[in-house]
């Protein structure tokens, strides 16, 4: 005999992304904001003054990515189990792609799933980390490779915070931006190559233009089946190289700006893209000095790690390759030759 | 400015749940078995010859609700990251409840959520653990604290594993059973009263009845913003017993079942039910070995416990409290008098 458990149903994730400065927010609930060390001593007073609810309280934690572990999330959790924080509970994720990320996973697993709501304040968390319900930690295997989707239920942009963001963190930032430009809109790659970001309007429209670009993305593909995948354009290498140097020597956003590159690589041994194009996007990323090059120690244990890396499946590796600007292709039909070619090229630079 | 994300759309969690002889089953994906030392050396072997797979992993946990924890998780994970496991590898829980809802747990948040199966094997995870996507793990803080909602893509009750379940196990799932009858189904309560279900056949149907009565409040309620929380009827008491006696003296259906008799009391005390109504559900209890009574040493203890149970919102604490057999009302008005009345009750008991 066979029971049929009928769980098809309308499911609303659906959520606001404000890009603007800082409303005031109250909230009849418990809050928690999960921050670091850095982000607090600079910005937690301005919070603070936004900010109130029933009960509020703060978790800081250690600031880098070798604190996005599960250390930390125990700390999350151990704050909210002893202030006893409820289903109804929220917290705000006050910081950069690490700490979303975190506040993320910890909201999603607290009694089976809480609320949280995103502040992010650098460049690259405001344009990518806060849109699209990614959330995780890293492992001794490698990034984000415990983690669940659960979306925000708002995010709030205010690039107040970016005054203050160390210039080698904006260009991270900016390295996300060329990618969405690279795969999806070559109009916005042509206003990035003219465009100043010194000036406050046009960078405030930079970011509603990246995030709109992947919220277009990731409301035809919440769960990464297919589309999405194209925003890993840059990743599959980048990964791999923040993993070889122990997430110590590169922000992520730099590793991407390279793996950008190394994937361009492959585009034009594939006929998909020619070196002119090549030759721009590097121009735009070494516009702001973002790194492009990088020394392969050994390829063959550089594409062995492609295999560990969670895009892969089984036997074969999926690419992010882009067709010219604009346009981007998703497949894992590239030949092993064609990829060792590219590797041993990055071996002897 | 604002961009809205747009995530309105349909979602299918539907799955069968097949009470019959195991068929077999063949994957083309890496498949994990998640099991524990006691089913292992019973039961993995009939499985085996009947699950294949592109490759077949075993990873055994030690068996008890105490090793339901973090290092056990950590186990799971471990395993499917030296194995190579992707995002379109399965899991297989082979166990009880505590197996069931950590392969789930793990299955959530392996990669940010793969898919997992259940093959339940004590007649309590068959009628209720297999039913509802709940997956979760302890803490110090108490039971299920940590966990997500992760729905099995199919659920194979085969009745064949219950002839080697212990009698005080098989009690421990009647209890569930009871509990389920006695919130929602009175001719279901009234024939579990004559039923014998050392019948093969009844004990089928029995399980049958029992999993479709949840079947329905999970599929109106899937996570449990409303008539769901009735199925905790005798958990909110349950919990905190279980977790005074550190989870080794009561099987987790004995502790419901306790936990209902002291709901029961509570009905009685509000006029929802009468005496002779609360004495039959006893009864049945008693028919099948279950615990009825419960010393308590200290009420105010006790009644503080309820606190940090998740089912409590901030400042008041839900109850499930029978309205006569096969109603049930979800309460969080009952006054504090009425419960300590209760507890003490017990204190003398």
């Amino acid at each position: 005999m066979q029971v049929n458990i009928a769980l098809k149903k309308v499911v609303d994730n659906s959520y606001n992304i404000t890009i603007d400065t800082l409303p005031t927010l109250h909230f009849e609930t418990k809050v928690a904001i999960v921050t670091n060390e850095t982000v607090s001593a600079i910005h937690l007073e301005y919070l603070l003054k936004k900010v109130s609810a029933k009960e509020l309280h703060v978790v800081t934690l250690k600031d880098g990515e070798e604190y996005k572990n599960q250390e930390s999330i125990d700390l999350i959790l151990e704050s909210l189990f002893e202030n006893r924080f409820n289903r109804k509970s929220l917290l705000i994720a006050f910081g950069g792609g690490v700490i979303g990320d975190m506040t993320g996973f910890a909201a999603s697993i607290y009694q089976r799933g809480i609320d949280f709501i995103q502040i992010p304040t650098t460049l690259l968390s405001q344009v990518d980390a806060s849109v699209g319900g990614k959330t995780g930690m890293n492992n001794k295997y490698g990034k984000n490779l415990v983690g669940a989707f659960h979306q925000p239920k708002a995010v709030y942009i205010d690039p107040y915070f970016l005054a203050t963001l160390p210039s080698r963190e904006f260009s991270a930032g900016v390295a996300e931006i060329v990618k969405m430009a690279v795969t999806f809109n070559k109009v916005f790659f042509e206003f990035l190559e003219v465009a100043d970001l010194n000036n406050h309007e046009i960078l405030q429209e930079v970011i509603k233009q990246a995030v709109s670009t992947k919220a277009d993305v990731v409301t035809k593909d919440e769960k990464e089946h297919g589309i999405r995948a194209a925003l890993n354009y840059g990743h599959t290498f980048g990964h791999v190289i923040e993993n070889e140097t122990k997430y110590k020597k590169y922000l992520h956003g730099e590793a991407v700006a390279i793996g950008m590159v190394m994937a361009n690589e492959i585009a034009v041994k594939m006929n998909l893209m020619n070196e002119k194009e090549a030759a721009r996007i590097k121009v735009l990323l070494e516009k702001y000095n973002l790194p492009t090059s990088y020394k392969i120690e050994n390829s063959h244990s550089f594409y062995e790690a492609f295999f560990l890396d969670k895009k892969s499946s089984d036997s074969s590796i999926t690419f992010i390759i882009p067709i010219g600007i604009g346009d981007v292709t998703i497949t894992d039909k590239v030949d092993a030759g064609t990829i060792m070619c590219v590797l041993n090229k990055f071996g002897e630079s």
